[in-house]
């Protein structure tokens, strides 16, 4: 699928929230991966909505489920399901880098989804800090078998 | 893949855990889906080990993640990858029954998920009975397109 143009601009500013989540949750000593979620609204003044946004919570609150794109969906609260076929990360995934780790991109493809990937080196830089410092986590995180920092 | 026959018992026990949820979600005004996170253990007199529990939430909480399979995950916390490769609901998934809605069984089994279905008739009763009762937000759930109730 060829990218739209009019989420361009909306990319950008999306990835800059994601990435200041992403900031906080190191700063808290998580892990740093952030999410928004947003649709396209021409009655705002950026074109934009943002429905929701958070950050990876497994550290910070123990679970194994608050990865940041559901920590971002949850934070969202319950919406219609009219609303969530037109938002980013929905029918639509942008990644700020995916160097570091490949996810499950071939499958959103497959499946019909548009992946946009911005590979940003801020992202690169700050995921390999973490990475460095606690090597354990990140295995964790990842599923792969290993100590725990 | 074909089903283990030393999960048999087990799953039958399980499931009657995961229903117990789904009433429990039921007699609160929420989702009649309950799940279960086991794992074989034969240190147990069972010969398996409930790791975690739960049931939809998506009424209860207002939220937009927590259907009954992640709950489960969720309440069972923080685990090694290695306990999650060899756990139910992981690699593979026993279903109560798929005659009201077909999930991702077939996503599932192209992944090479070990999929068991019980085919239920307690299972039917208790959703139908839902659906009947809050459509709309049985619709929510599955992403129709509907009113709220």
């Amino acid at each position: 699928m060829s990218l739209d143009n009019s989420w361009k601009g909306i990319d950008r500013h999306g990835m800059l929230l994601a990435f200041d989540e992403a900031q906080n949750s190191y700063q808290q000593g998580g892990i740093p991966i952030g999410s928004v979620l947003l649709v396209q609204d021409p009655t705002e003044s950026d074109g934009y909505k943002i429905l929701g946004s958070g950050h990876n919570e497994r550290i910070q609150k123990s679970s194994a489920t608050l990865h940041g794109e559901i920590s971002a969906l949850e934070n969202a609260g319950r919406l219609r399901a009219e609303i969530y076929r037109k938002a980013t990360i929905i029918p639509r995934v942008v990644i700020g880098e995916n160097t570091t780790f490949m996810g499950g991109e071939v499958l959103l493809q497959q499946s019909g989804v548009e992946v946009v990937v911005q590979d940003r080196q801020d992202c690169k830089d700050l995921m390999q800090k973490f990475i460095s410092e606690k090597p354990g986590e990140w295995n964790e995180d990842i599923g792969e078998v290993a100590d725990r920092d």
